[in-house]
């Protein structure tokens, strides 16, 4: 990872129970993220608690106003209502908020970052960075690479998305759900809207006045605000499916003129960092979630041209949507603020409190 | 159904154990279809059990070459190589065949019908009638209504497949799988070739030169000779999900003009025989497999306009693979064959050799 210095750091991660909060403490211990204090912050339900960092138990509070003092960077995964909540307490304290909700995504002067692609935009914050939607950034990680062969014009979209996205409970739902479904018991959702073991169906977010729910708005704007690119359209369909926790995206991209080759789309994708080509026709194996959950990269394969549009190219595209998708975007952010030096330490480099001994680095 | 006449037929079913053929059983039961006697065959290991029919046991046999005699009707779900293989036996005896291979598809002067869409083609056939392939019958079902409106230029489409396309081993498979996989058992695929719990992946069918599997493949091919329409483009991504028996597709219908109004779509979906409507935004209750599993119609909703291109709309669409994708698709060809006066039974109308007094008529 990214860091060059000796700089440590005093992170706080807010919803630190949740699916998304858990992978958070994860990929800081496997990146070796220089912390140098953790604070961990959940509902009431989780107060008293703890939770281990590089073997250490880190007990979890509830957040309150002077909870961010001295913190350098927030992390939070607990939903649009608590991030609204905590962002004047974070501003009051110079806390870098990386948000995962969607609170503050299309606002202006709020950067919304997948490092891989849009990395400057982190210069211009102004104490809050947006995660963007797991959906949007599964499809860009594959989408991104392709403008150095030509200006894309148009993306149609359909998801087959993990029940992660709807939470911890929603996972729980869909196992214990399968189970009774299996035992021959009647199924009754409570986290999900609709039965989901051995069924499917269209997000259960709101549908706006042009027909499309939430998560298909989110990823259609989002992207153009991810990508610079006001001329670039989308429409998207999305679909809750009987997975766990990786999502699968079907894409067709039309390019603006000619399309690219094949082989040249291979090398793009192939030179991407983050994203693995899995693309063996031979053998009939291509990017599935059972191979994506619990990676970092994002797979992409059936790469092939569009036999109805000589501008278009298909493609599929599977990636965790806990990690990539959020915990590990999340984290990317704050290393590439280090390594564009957007980040000091409050307390100073030599202001450890805690294992610092356990830190190794990267060089 | 269209028994009109006091007309009754002996059936053969080919493939009678498997889970189209189960299917096509309870179809001809449930429709009342005019049978006089049914045959029922299968692989040598379901010889000499039997199978209830209008709660008769009927036995079950292995094909020969003088099975057939006297037959009017067989329905084939036994695989392509079982359908070339009977073939002139059957045409020797003057059979029908209605055969839910692919083996003879997209063979000239042999119709490939959806009862609802293209009925007229049966008046022009030589003893063999196709049933498309699963995938395209959904998709149609939605998609023919649809140009009384206007012409249709494009077809995106997503597939979410259940595992039934793959047959009742298949299903068992992902019964079982998931099982093992809630109880912490390594998983290890014997039918379908990747795991199928809580996991999905690429149609498992050979990749041709173009990157495109089978069935995608014969949904492009197959939709242009049901529709008559060597114009339409399509392009298709068919993914297998973990659901047990029903298919869903997500579906961009680009139009060569002016694309109609969503009340005028919703109209002629309504209207059309086969189809449900179900779109019901404020509830967010749309198509979904647990609720076309088991049922004849199509469900057609999450109906859109595309906000990427003026002249497209969206669709989500689920239907039975094993019902209206097979075996109601089967019986409704022999029974739109008997309205339309090209069915006359061999033995006459008198000879009724087993459980007439059991049929009852509609109409």
């Amino acid at each position: 990872m990214a860091d060059q210095t000796s700089d440590r750091f005093v992170v706080a991660i807010v919803g630190a129970t949740g699916a998304v909060g858990t992978e958070v403490l994860n990929v800081l211990e496997d990146r070796n993220f220089p912390v140098s204090e953790l604070r961990l912050f959940a509902s009431p339900a989780s107060k008293g608690k703890c939770l281990l960092f590089r073997g250490e138990p880190i007990p979890i509070g509830v957040a309150t106003r002077d909870s961010f003092d001295d913190c350098d960077i927030a992390i939070l995964s607990a939903g649009s209502a608590i991030s609204k909540e905590l962002r004047p307490w974070m501003h009051a304290t110079d806390c870098i908020m990386i948000d995962n909700s969607s609170a503050f995504r299309m606002e202006e002067g709020v950067p919304l970052v997948i490092p891989e692609i849009n990395p400057e935009d982190l210069d211009r914050h102004s104490g809050v960075i947006a995660v963007p939607n797991c959906s949007a950034i599964v499809l860009l990680m594959a989408v991104a690479p392709l403008r150095k062969l030509g200006k894309i014009k148009r993306i149609v979209v359909s998801t087959y998305q993990a029940v992660s996205g709807a939470g911890a409970k929603a996972m729980q739902e869909l196992e214990d759900q399968t189970r009774d479904h299996l035992a021959g018991k009647p199924i009754i959702p409570n986290v999900l809207p609709h039965p989901i073991a051995f069924n499917l169906f269209s997000h259960n977010t709101a549908i706006n006045e042009s027909g499309y729910n939430q998560e298909e708005w989110k990823m259609i704007h989002e992207s153009k605000k991810i990508l610079h690119d006001d001329e670039i359209v989308m429409t998207a369909t999305c679909i809750r499916v009987p997975v766990l926790r990786a999502h699968s995206e079907s894409v067709n991209i039309e390019f603006a003129d000619r399309r690219p080759t094949l082989a040249a789309i291979r090398n793009v994708l192939c030179e991407y960092p983050g994203v693995q080509v899995i693309d063996d026709r031979e053998a009939n194996h291509f990017p599935m979630p059972c191979e994506t959950a619990g990676q970092y990269d994002v797979h992409v394969g059936r790469i092939r041209d569009d036999v109805s549009n000589s501008r278009a190219i298909e493609l599929f595209v599977s990636g965790d949507q806990l990690l990539k998708g959020a915990a590990l975007g999340a984290v990317q952010i704050a290393e590439t603020m280090i390594s564009r030096k957007l980040l000091t330490p409050k307390r100073g480099a030599l202001a450890t409190d805690r294992a610092p001994e356990k830190v190794t680095r990267s060089s």
